[in-house]
């Protein structure tokens, strides 16, 4: 059993891990490993919005930005989703990943901050990105062959390790959380300019993305997920995106990851902008909408054992204040980081 | 609002609290506060266990003790339950409280030796004692009006107390968790002298006892606490008792509340005892037991709000070994820790 933490990025701690040193976690789990060279990584989300639901109009955006991220130093890995806002506007969003900094932003200066700098008639459009050091994410696998997100860049998945299967274990992964508590400091801040509103982060902003791959289950399995699971499953991501303010989530999105044309997959990811990990920490180990969606997918995944053919994966990252950028153009104002003002 | 520790327990700390030090908790919550002048307490269970679910026999034995408790230097508080036990045995225990240990040894060398060395025809009779220090224990109380255990004894409840509604939130009330990480050393040695057999704890062993009184309960209130909750509580005290061994807990009894001439109240608790306080934050936070026991006792009051009127407490407690005391006396051999051994 391996530790989260590579043992490059180790160092003597000031801050303890939540279990003991002989703690053994009781189902495996699996983190990325990247390339030790690789001290950066870049998340980006590009997304354009709908009010009339224009499909056309949507796909003929992210046809375009997929063009320009097979280009020069593009992304090594990217993805498309959908889902319906907070607002009832129908919104594509295209989560890109680099890990070489200086390409994405080489590719970002030449083809990616057109995305919110040139209008498009009918749509309103987003770029939120976040370029964490290595030591200020971490991943979470239930399976080492499925990559998803930033772990598609990964030299390789991890043995089974140890910090997991327990509430705290996201902190505990994050090797920053060895020294740091990584407690927010300031509050977002809005800048306008006509139509273009930036938002400054502010320091240990967190930001999680979080899905399930339900393509190989079958028969009893599918249906228990997709009866017993997933409506608890939207019940607690409807939650965070209409009401999860009051409780430090700045904005969520359950999306619905699409193929390169466009039509649904099954798989599915929330993902949600919070005030701090320990905000996030909170609403996943109490809320009632957390409870039940743990409780109903403890059910399910103790049933079914590790017959279970449902993926889980999700990456968590505390950003330092310097390692954000949100740009919306022509985006309602509850969009996003926008509502964090 | 205040600290769980009270101030003059407070110390720098070598090891952080779980929250961050803004944190809120979601609903109110107590503690016991002893006279500053305690410095140590004695939690005594005195238990008789019957085969053949003799209840003349377990009735004698209990009121003779009963007599005994109300001597010179006996417990300040006590009280009587039933449960049956892990081999079927019907078993009466008495859960007795000082704050004195001076007294309590007193009394006990006087009148609570012979429960364990004294044979009764038919019974089998356990005594069980921690003595810990102040830093070594802590209580929690949903209402502050309605002391249990050895918070009778108390001087007075706290104002609303910031650590608790988290994961790891018992640690954090105990004094010793700011520098102390309170890991289990050695094993649980038995020693047999004829039919009387005496266990020596480990250090950092862990008792639970957590209860619910639900005579304040009416209506709806009352039928969702015993169909919904009551009997999902039962199943997880059921698998510590009868499978809870694999995952450190030695023994576990789920006890209703008896009155002096031993009726049943609507009062119950389940008390536990756990190879760590790890190993019991383990399960609390991620077992499908005691998640089950979670999910139904969150909905249950998210449902109710502050009108509920089920009160809970707990209190829990790790013990140095030189703090433990555990006789058994012709009892069945997965009595309490002697399934430990």
């Amino acid at each position: 059993m391996d530790s989260a933490i590579p043992s490059h990025l180790r160092c003597p701690r000031s801050r303890q891990r939540r279990v003991p040193d002989d703690y053994v976690p009781p189902y495996p789990s699996f983190v990325a490993r990247h390339a030790q060279r690789v001290d950066r990584v870049v998340m980006a989300y590009f997304g354009a919005q709908s009010q009339d639901r224009d499909r056309a109009a949507l796909e003929e955006a992210v046809q375009q930005l997929a063009r320009r991220f097979a280009g020069e130093r593009g992304p090594a890995h990217w993805d498309r989703s959908r889902y319906t806002d907070e607002a009832g506007f129908e919104t594509v969003v295209c989560a890109a990943y680099w890990d070489h900094p200086a390409s994405h932003d080489a590719w970002f200066a030449a083809q990616g901050c057109d995305w919110t700098r040139v209008a498009r008639p009918g749509l309103g459009t987003f770029t939120e990105v976040l370029r964490p050091h290595v030591e200020r994410y971490e991943t979470l696998f239930s399976a080492p062959d499925r990559a998803e997100g930033i772990a598609v860049l990964a030299e390789a998945m991890s043995d089974v390790v140890m910090e997991h299967a327990y509430w705290g274990g996201a902190r505990d992964r994050i090797p920053a959380s060895q020294t740091d508590a990584m407690a927010p400091r300031g509050e977002p801040e809005l800048l306008r300019d006509g139509a273009l509103v930036t938002v400054r982060g502010h320091e240990h902003l967190c930001l999680i993305r979080s899905g399930q791959d339900w393509s190989d289950t079958e028969a009893d399995e599918r249906r228990m997920y997709l009866d017993d699971v997933e409506p608890v499953l939207r019940a607690g991501m409807d939650f965070l995106r209409d009401d999860g303010r009051a409780i430090g989530c700045f904005a969520n999105r359950y999306a619905v990851v699409e193929t390169a044309d466009g039509r649904p997959t099954e798989k599915s990811y929330g993902m949600s902008w919070w005030r701090s990990l320990a905000a996030l920490e909170r609403w996943a180990e109490s809320h009632p909408t957390h409870v039940a969606i743990f409780g109903a997918a403890m059910k399910y995944l103790s049933t079914l054992g590790p017959a279970a053919k449902l993926k889980l994966y999700h990456e968590v990252t505390v950003a330092r204040a310097d390692e954000q950028l949100f740009e919306y153009l022509g985006c309602h104002d509850r969009t996003g980081l926008l509502r964090a003002g």
